[in-house]
């Protein structure tokens, strides 16, 4: 007997139902991204693996997946490798391609390739899979999909608030209430000059950026382990442990960093963002996190990160500005500034407040009952006419049962089905039924088209 | 410096032109195949080799992209491996995943994994990348789209006559005259039996089906050097031949081959579809060819495959009847018919036949030029509203050039822009640009909304 087909850990199958449901995620965010100026770019699902390697760390470097060169790849193999036993150093030997990990670096290596083509500023979506060889485990998966939107090649403001109106428009279309945090990186970079740790930026960051996860204790702890001295950790103390309102925030930043060169340009594009978004109609809640870093070095600006205030399921947006990631691929001195919306956990919330449409799934509006050949054949012509109005419907392709041709219709959530039989071929009086009420209407055929258009 | 940074071979970039047509391509289709009540599924990029390995053939099994192990491959090659050179056999030994190579197989692996949670009929759709490491050519690609459509647990030849009218309306849709080519591979069957090599099927219908690519005196000698007769070839000749009408054809078909069974059968399904098929309003062609055979041998009814008339590119959609695809998983008697369209040719047919709508990239419908820190915050409100009528809209983030913000409306194909200036703000009159015709408006906002929605 043949095998029983399953598919890679980590990698998942998309039925109907949650396709319609994944779509419902996709459409509203494209539709948005779209609304505010952006367009779609795609970029192939391998890139070189010296486009990849190197940019996420020696941990990324680990978790791409390489692709195995076609041809005689055994040749580039000696017995060295295998005596040595390192199969990440040999694995560039035999593999010179791997599967995107993010859309980020594709990215900047399609800004530097067509920067003759592209017009800047440089407003783009891209909604892609990316792929990572994880361990899998609930909510994190091998293959999942990133929705990211950058603005490239401008260093304005604007671009930070018209993201947060973007995060904020999407949240509120999908029903899902946010709290937006906001940091700079130049706050973060101020609070390690005024406790005299310039250096220790990196570490410092990394730290507290753990704030929410281990509690302020462990991040002290882990900060002494990294050589911070006492004096140093108590003056940072009250400024992690600043609350209150973001004006209150702004106000004791001020005092506490203000004299740094850096934190006070913080402090500056921080205000400027709020005061932007003040004159507008934003719903989510903006909270000023000076805590916040998300990990990454490459923010030079503004940083952000969304949460759902009703389920706890960590960030699912995040992003900020960065005024050198094309750097990397040889081109300098172009900042942008972007977010990546993470569908598969946005998808997860919506199911948790159950706040997906009722009829998120694309299926027929209407199925045509199938009694016979002589009947199908007349079905077939009442179809065309049905089609040709705009209206999605299918013939059923058997004549079983009706009791079946009917449980096939619930199944699919089909609203409506028609009866076609030897009566109503006669009279052109077709017997409409609701699968709904159960309701039945005598019809003629242009009366069904237009019931169902008004429905 | 940084390297240059490119691509892999065979892949390509997608710009935001380039996907505002190739969007074109993917609603049209996918509109259509909803509007038939068909559903969409996804499966992985990455399957199991054991899925894929074997299903190909052994052409196959080399051009599937195959992914290196995480983690110790090393540790199952050994001396041997290297020293046999054997980089084939020894891929599956450090290589357990590969990307996917059709929709086909990862749709009847789908179908048997999840054959307790499919309603049957099971119409699916599917619109994704697959992957080969073929030698790229001019439209030849190492990653390119499918786009599938298939009826699964039906044996009704309504299936065949619905494939039909989707394959027309979505072609129509499109602005592309074609010509629907139908076999059947009883019809070969048929042919076989009547010209007494009925254990030669496979080699009579590789060779016939070259026809239009190397000519009957070519098929003639590869026949021969297979070891048919000389009377075969002879009997085979009237029928490889037989031209005109497609009423004609059949009547020829049932003299030459009437008397198998298989062709009997055949001829009598062609008949049924062209009688529904002329009960329908179907514009593109319908030519009945007895030498069309696509190659392969899991068909095992209809074989349909689509030309364009006006380009000459072979073809750019296909598919059939298949009784047991789903046998290779274990799942027996279980019929599907399906075809497929392949995007990326039916993009060279538009653009050669320079068919795509003007305006298929997703732009701005207005731009905001930027004078200023105060401009903009107004500019910013004004925004708000346009954007909350539902209009595509975006401020230039940065008070350039007028110049050159409106070379870059201009570059983006935005059709009008808003002029904010200080007089404007007092007056609450904006003078709105048609890009076009150069026409300049004053209007309140109210107008300006009013104005683009209905223009």
């Amino acid at each position: 007997m043949a095998q029983k087909p399953s598919i890679p850990k980590g990698t998942r199958d998309f039925s109907p139902m949650e396709m319609g449901r994944r779509n419902y995620i996709f459409d509203t965010i494209k539709s948005i991204f779209q609304k505010y100026g952006y367009q779609p770019i795609e970029t192939p699902a391998m890139e070189n693996l010296s486009t990849l390697m190197g940019k996420y760390g020696e941990e990324g470097d680990r978790l791409l997946f390489k692709i195995l060169n076609s041809g005689d790849y055994l040749k580039k193999l000696d017995e060295n490798d295998l005596s040595e036993g390192n199969s990440q150093k040999s694995a560039i030997k035999i593999s010179e391609k791997g599967l995107r990990y993010d859309l980020t670096v594709p990215f900047a290596r399609y800004v530097v390739q067509h920067r003759n083509d592209i017009v800047f500023p440089f407003k783009r979506y891209q909604i892609q899979p990316v792929w990572r060889a994880d361990r899998p485990q609930k909510g994190r998966y091998r293959e999942f999909f990133q929705c990211d939107i950058d603005v490239i090649g401008s260093n304005s403001l604007l671009n930070e608030t018209e993201l947060i109106r973007v995060i904020d428009e999407i949240f509120k279309n999908l029903g899902i209430d946010i709290t937006i945090k906001l940091n700079n990186r130049k706050i973060l970079s101020g609070i390690a000059t005024i406790i005299d740790e310039p250096e220790r930026l990196t570490d410092i960051t990394t730290a507290i950026d753990k704030l929410d996860k281990i509690g302020i204790e462990k991040v002290y702890d882990e900060l002494r382990a990294k050589g911070l001295s006492e004096d140093a950790i108590n003056n940072l103390e009250p400024i992690i442990n600043l609350g209150g309102e973001n004006s209150k925030k702004l106000l004791c930043l001020k005092e506490l960093i203000g004299l740094s060169e850096d934190g006070s340009k913080g402090i500056l594009e921080m205000e400027t963002m709020l005061s932007h978004l003040e004159l507008l109609d934003i719903k989510a809640k903006i909270e000023i996190d000076q805590s916040l870093a998300r990990g990454l070095n490459y923010y030079t600006g503004a940083i952000i990160e969304v949460k759902a205030n009703d389920v706890n399921i960590g960030s699912i947006c995040g992003g900020g500005r960065y005024d050198n990631l094309t750097g990397i691929f040889g081109l300098q001195d172009v900042s942008g500034v972007g977010v990546s919306f993470g569908a598969d956990r946005i998808y997860d919330v919506l199911n948790e407040l159950n706040a997906f449409p009722e009829q998120s799934q694309t299926t027929s509006e209407l199925m045509i009952i199938n009694f016979g050949e002589k009947e199908s054949l007349h079905s077939l012509q009442v179809l065309e006419e049905i089609h040709k109005s705009g209206i999605k419907a299918e013939l059923y392709p058997e004549s079983a049962k009706v009791q079946k041709q009917m449980k096939y219709a619930n199944q699919k959530s089909i609203p409506f089905v028609l009866l076609v039989g030897e009566e109503e071929m006669k009279t052109g009086n077709y017997t409409l039924k609701d699968m709904k009420t159960g309701d039945q209407y005598k019809f003629k055929l242009s009366q069904i088209i237009n019931f169902i258009k008004e429905y």
